[in-house]
């Protein structure tokens, strides 16, 4: 990997700390433990570079290894969430690309989802305004997305020619909002609104602009100071249990809850429990 | 198995009646083939212990065998669910036990849910008031529910430090509401109200309060009624293609379906119809 | 394949047209790419027979291959979809066959999915009035589903004294509407009305009926004057990720993906959008 030369400090236990990463191509802020990822080319929108996709890959596959941020919002500057790949940027120097290059390229983005479900810290997106292509991508790859009424969710792969299936989308988007009208969306490549995002289970609510990206804060932050470790299992679970038949997908929990019990957290939730106190969860 | 101690009266073919079964832990009682099983200790809200656990997990097991109870609802005594399992009984317990211990504990619910998606019968939950952790786990591992506006379910895992993996939860939760929204309820712990868990497919319908067990009991009859050996079959086809590939369901299908149409059942439903008559199932 | 005696012409590189195809069992016109597939046994609510069931699969087995076909819609004569396999015609004759036979038989119906999902070009069902058993299962197997408010869709397996594990049900069913709602329709075999189809995502959406047709047509024109090669390797993926893992999904999309960025299409789509042009795709 060539990300994060000499920003990721590292601590015993394999752990590095990114509070203080610097990020080249997008901001990122820590405070609290809650990581901030924003895309930040307001003026067109926030589109994906090769540059910020491979910086994002990177940045999600060091927060594996991240002892210091416990949650993560991404969302984008101004009034839009992220615009996709850039037509000049990406677009362009595709076309000219022979079948390894493409293949380089579409595992590059692939990584980027694999790297974001693979870290233990939760992933929320805060989506207003244009959320589209690789940025829709994005928001999916998400554990949870919050939306506004505005906001416009459009998987426009087919627009540009190409077919629905990227990044993962034709694994992701049924589970999320069903086979139906996944495939709807992936067809066609028209926006999802705000308002059918949300009744369909794609966002799981809805805020007003202005409150959108407070309210995913708070969100993050209360799972960041809730019990981390146990959240990371729940996180790997959900991806790891995806195509186990049931009886299998028991077994696998009852190993990843019996190592949960073992966690210091269940014992402070208990004695907590009985001197009638609130815990202090610790994420160990 | 340590279960029903010379209750379960053998038949020919492996097949036992449970019908005049005792229950120990919970109420049992079976009426036109319809088992209803109360969870009852309503002061607690009818939290669960190691002891109903056990039984519970044994009741089901049997009812695999059982061929004079043909539809279960299960239910909560008072206005609530079940509250999961009992902090002081179980949580309490489980944090003296040793990584084998604890082992087996999660086997041993995860097993519950195991034997209640294994055995023929339909199960059906009729959910008041809280239904919480174990008791989330019990609605969820049902066949159908049905609930009440009022009603409270919470997958609270979390709050007491532990993950939202138990008992097959990442499994089967993002099936039943989305992927997108069980994330929320398992990584938060937060309640679902009656209304947004019909709204999302946890429920299948909503009920008043007063109506709720005997609209569940009602579903329970009409299924008795039906050609049980198919639902049988229905139920055991909605647990086998869980992870197959679609051919492969299409071709386990054309299996289960054409055992179905060599039972009587199938003869009885033809030879009514050209009759003008309602058919009469017997169940085999 | 006992199917299209001399009617498939022979194109090269294995591709076939099928515009001008005279279908026995049923209409099929095709217009501007767009085939229209219409059940026309209107007095008895277009039934499925033994020889329609064999047409269907054999045609979209050779849709496989048709170069000439980019989206097809099925439809039903009169105010109905589809009523299902004929009592008298099929059920009848069921009821006096062997095992092999049954099985022969419901490998058959299920061969007809397996067709309609392999088959490159989008499936859309317009769907009014009766809509019920193989007809269900028809919609099901669709890509997308466009309906009316009165329509009536029933998996009524069960009321023949059948399981609801029919062509695929317990498979498709779950992942289009959640595993609970999907139990619920196929043990009981009830109607779900249009309002519930659309809200459940059965239905992509409720036209008025005089519309329905017409509305099916022009999404399935809009996809058929769109890169249809990248259509159908959306449609492929949809169906090839269906029981992978989300990592084994991402590569997977990676190759389909780098396949479609090598095609014409996308390369018109760049050259389009820089000269601030519409796109015309060509399907190669």
């Amino acid at each position: 990997m060539r990300y994060l030369p000499g920003q990721a400090q590292q601590l015993p236990g394999n752990r590095s700390a990114l509070a203080s990463y610097q990020a080249s191509h997008f901001r990122f802020e820590v405070e609290d433990a809650v990581a901030t990822l924003t895309l930040n080319r307001p003026e067109r929108k926030n589109p994906l570079t090769f540059e910020s996709y491979a910086e994002l890959r990177d940045l999600f596959r060091a927060l594996a290894y991240a002892d210091d941020v416990k949650a993560v919002v991404i969302t984008g500057a101004g009034d839009n969430f992220c615009s996709g790949g850039d037509v000049h940027d990406i677009i362009g120097p595709l076309t000219q690309l022979d079948m390894p290059g493409l293949l380089a390229f579409t595992r590059m983005t692939g990584d980027l989802v694999k790297a974001m479900r693979a870290c233990p810290q939760p992933v929320i997106s805060a989506v207003d305004g244009i959320c589209a292509g690789a940025g829709a991508i994005l928001a999916l790859s998400s554990d949870m997305r919050l939306g506004t009424a505005r906001s416009k969710t459009a998987f426009l792969f087919t627009r540009v020619g190409l077919a629905g299936c990227d990044m993962g989308a034709c694994a992701l988007l049924p589970r999320v909002i069903g086979q139906g009208r996944a495939a709807e969306l992936l067809y066609t490549g028209r926006s999802m609104s705000g308002i059918e995002a949300e009744r369909w289970g794609f966002f799981n609510s809805i805020s007003e602009p202005d409150a959108l990206l407070a309210d995913a804060q708070a969100l993050a932050g209360s799972l960041a100071s809730g019990p981390t470790f146990a959240h990371g299992m729940t996180k790997k679970m959900l991806q790891q249990e995806w195509n186990m038949g049931v009886d299998e997908a028991i077994e696998a929990e009852a190993q990843a809850q019996a190592i949960c019990m073992a966690t210091n957290d269940f014992h402070r939730a208990y004695h907590a429990f009985v001197a009638r106190q609130r815990p202090a969860f610790e994420g160990d």
